[in-house]
C-alpha cells in the first residue's frame, strides 16, 4: 500500500483525459528464427506514426519469469502489485463468468470429479466431462437450499463450475478440498480462522447433498471446492488516482477486474475496436480516464493463429483515428502480458509499451514493435509502473518533496 | 523465501533439460578506450551463431556496484538472492578448500597473526608468510585436542587456515576477534546468543592451546578468529525447481557451493571445457539441469592477462558443439560476475548473458558481447532471474494467477 500512498497524495485532479488502451495478450515472440513478432508483422500505420509524439518501452508485467493470469496482468496495469494484492481464484472465476459478487460474497471455483466405490478421488477432472453435462449437473445442484444462506451455481466449462455462498458473516479461510491427487478421499472442509467456522458448517452440508444428488451421475459423480475467496477490498482506483474512470470491456473477466479496483463499467452493445472506440467517445465527457480493452488479440494467441492475432492488431490500428480525434492527454496502447502464437499460451516475455503525450521523451523510433521498444525511451518499466507514468505524463502528479 | 515459494509452486516436470554453463568472470571492460572487451575480442563462431535462436541481455550480479564473491555470484545465478541467503564466510573458505562440511559444524577462516610481547596485534597477517610457513604451524595445530569436539585445521594459502569443530550442539553466533587494527590485543571469544556460550568456551580454549604452541614461532605467533558460521540450511535447489540436478565443476568452491543447495556433485576427472562437456553428455540421461563451470577465465582476469582470458572464452566456443549435439532445451551461457584483465578483481560489472531456447523472443543479434547484450531482447536483468528464466523458457513454469 506504501506505494500507491505515495502516489495518492501526490495526484491532483486537473481534468486532464488518459486513454488506456489494451490488446490482450499483445505481446509475443517470433514464429521462427528470423522472423517478426505479431505486433512488427502488423501493417500499422497510425501507431507507427504515433511513435514520433511518444515514447516506447518493453514491460514486465509482474516479475521476469512470471506467466501472468489475466488477473494479476490486468491488476499490475492499474497499479497494483500483484505480489501484494492477490485475488483469490473463485473471485476470479466468478468474474470471468460475469457474475455479479458482493464485497460480502464467498466465491468458489469447483471441479466435478469422480469417487470411486471407497470414496477415493479416481479422477479430479471427472473425465473432463464436455460443458452440457457440466450445465445439467449444476441445474440439479441448484435444488440444494441450506437455510441462512442464498445459493448460486454457476457453469464454467468442461468439468469447472463456480458456487457463490451469499449472506451474513460469511468468512473465506477455507483450503482447498483438492488433494493434488487420486486415490485418496477429498479433504475435509475445515476453517482456519473463527470467522469462517460457520461458512464451513454451510459447506459442508452443501457438499453432503452435492454427493447425494450426483451419486448415481458418474464420471462426474462429486466435486472438488477450490479457490474459496472474497473480494479483497482493494483500494479504490478513482481515489487514488483522484480521477474519474471508467472501462470499456466486451468480456466479463475485464469488467470483473475493473469493478473490483473500484472502476466504472460502461454499458455498451460494441463489439469491434472501432464500436468499443466509439462507446468512449460517448462517454468522452463523463470521465477522465478510460481502460478499453480489445480481447481478441489473446485468443487468436491462445489459438496459435499468428495471422489472425496479426488482424486484430490491424484492426485496432485502423479504428485509431476514431479515438485519436478525442485528442487525449495520455494515450497508452499495450497488453496485460505476452501471448505468443508460437506457445499458444500466455507468456513470460516483457510487454511493448506506447506512451503518447506531449510531455513524452520523444525517441527516433519509427514502429511500434518488441524490438522498438527495447531501446525506446520509457526504458525497461514495470507493468506496476504504468498508471503511475500514464498520470506523470498528464501532469496530475505533484513533485515528491520540496 | 516467498519469491523461491511463489516459483515452487508454480514450477512443473515436464522433463525438458536446461544447461547453464558459466564461464567465471565472463565480463569484463576493454584495456583501452575504443578497444573490445575479451568476449567481444574472442573469436566465438559457436556462441555467435547461437545468438540467432536465442535472447541475450545484460545481468547484475547483487545489485549495481558490488562485485560479489563466488559465494554470493553462484548463490544469485541458481536463484537466490545473496542479500537475502548469507553463507558465513567459515564456510566459504571451508568450501574454497574442499572440505567436507557438514550441517552442524562450525567453520571459521583465521589468520595467523603477529602478537608482541605485551598481547598486542603487530600484524594481523603474520607479515603474510609463504604457505609453506603455514602448513608447518597448520600440522602443530592438529595436535590440540578438546573432549567432545572434533577438530579440523586445514591450511589456505600465505596466513589463512580453516578450522572446523564438529560436534554436538554447537552454535556460530560468535563474533570475529579480529579488531581490524593493529596495537589492540585480539577480541574476547564471546558468545551473543545461549547455544553458542558452550562453542566460545571450546573456542577459548583451543585459542589458549594454539598460542602456547606458537609463542616460539614469530612472526606467526597467534591467530584470529573471523566468519565464524555454519552451513545456513538453505532451500534445496532440486525441490525448489522440481528438476534433477548436477554440477559439473573442476575446483572445490563450485563444488561446495553447489552442495550447499542440494545440486548433485558428478565425480569426474574433467579439466579441459571439451573434458567437462563429455562429463555432461556421459550423465545426460540422469539429470535434466546441469550446472557446467569453467574456472579459467576468472583466474586470468585475476592475473590481467586479457589474451589468455580470450583464449580460455575461445577454447570454450570450440568445444560447445559437444554440449549442443545433447540439444538442450534451454542453454544459458554467462558469468559469475565480471573480472576484467584491466582490473585485475571481481567487478561489479553487469554479465552478458545467453540464453538459447525456442520459446526465446528472437532478436537480430549476430555476436555475444557485452555492447550486443546491452540491448537484447531478454533486457537488463538481475542474476538471481536468470534460473526463474531459464525454467520459463523450458516450459517448466505454470502460469500466475488465473
Amino acid at each position: 500500500m506504501d506505494k500507491l500512498k505515495l502516489i495518492n497524495e501526490m495526484a491532483v485532479d486537473n481534468g486532464s483525459k488518459i486513454v488506456l488502451l489494451v490488446m490482450d495478450g499483445l505481446g509475443g515472440i517470433p514464429m521462427e528464427v528470423g522472423g517478426k513478432t505479431a505486433l512488427e508483422a502488423a501493417n500499422t500505420p497510425n501507431m507507427d506514426a504515433l511513435t514520433a509524439k511518444a515514447s516506447l518501452g518493453l514491460s514486465d508485467v509482474v516479475a521476469p519469469a512470471f506467466s501472468p493470469g489475466s488477473g494479476p496482468g490486468h491488476l499490475a496495469m492499474f497499479g497494483y502489485d500483484p505480489l501484494e494484492y492477490v485475488i483469490g481464484r473463485g473471485v476470479l472465476e466468478a468474474m470471468g463468468i460475469g457474475f455479479e459478487l458482493k464485497p460480502a460474497d464467498v466465491a468458489i471455483r469447483c471441479n466435478f470429479c469422480t469417487l470411486d466405490l471407497g470414496g477415493n478421488i479416481a479422477d479430479r477432472r471427472a473425465g473432463r466431462i464436455p460443458t452440457d453435462e457440466c450445465i445439467k449437473r449444476v441445474e440439479i445442484l441448484r435444488q440444494i437450499e441450506i437455510p441462512g444462506v442464498e445459493i448460486f451455481v454457476e457453469p464454467v466449462k468442461e468439468y469447472r463450475f463456480v458456487l457463490v455462498l451469499r449472506g451474513e458473516n460469511l468468512g473465506a479461510a477455507i483450503p482447498d478440498t483438492d488433494p493434488q491427487q487420486v486415490g485418496v478421499p477429498p479433504l475435509a472442509i475445515k476453517a482456519t480462522d473463527n470467522a469462517s467456522e460457520a461458512t464451513a458448517v454451510i459447506l459442508r452440508q452443501w457438499w453432503e447433498k452435492a454427493n447425494q444428488l450426483l451419486k448415481d451421475m458418474p464420471p462426474a459423480n462429486s466435486c472438488l471446492l477450490r479457490g474459496i475467496s472474497k473480494d479483497p477490498g482493494l483500494p479504490r482506483f478513482s481515489e487514488i488516482y483522484k480521477i474519474r474512470s471508467a472501462a470499456v470491456a466486451v468480456y466479463p473477466m475485464y469488467k470483473g477486474v475493473s469493478k473490483l479496483v473500484g472502476i466504472d463499467v460502461i454499458d455498451h452493445e460494441a463489439e469491434s475496436p472501432a464500436e468499443e472506440f466509439e462507446v468512449v467517445a460517448k462517454h468522452w465527457n463523463d470521465y477522465d480516464f478510460f481502460f478499453v480493452h480489445i480481447k481478441k488479440t489473446d485468443s487468436y494467441g491462445e489459438d496459435g493463429n499468428f495471422d489472425s492475432k496479426v488482424k486484430v492488431i490491424e484492426s485496432v490500428d485502423q479504428a485509431l483515428p476514431g479515438l485519436l480525434k478525442l485528442k487525449p492527454d495520455v494515450l497508452v496502447i499495450t497488453g496485460d502480458h505476452s501471448t505468443p502464437a508460437k506457445l499458444k499460451r500466455h507468456s513470460w516475455h516483457p510487454v511493448p509499451v506506447l506512451l503518447a503525450a506531449d510531455s513524452a521523451r520523444f525517441g527516433s523510433k519509427t514502429t511500434f514493435g518488441e524490438s522498438s521498444c527495447i531501446t525506446g525511451t520509457l526504458g525497461p518499466i514495470k507493468h506496476v509502473d504504468i498508471m503511475p507514468l500514464a498520470l506523470a505524463h498528464a501532469m496530475r502528479l505533484n513533485k515528491f518533496g520540496a
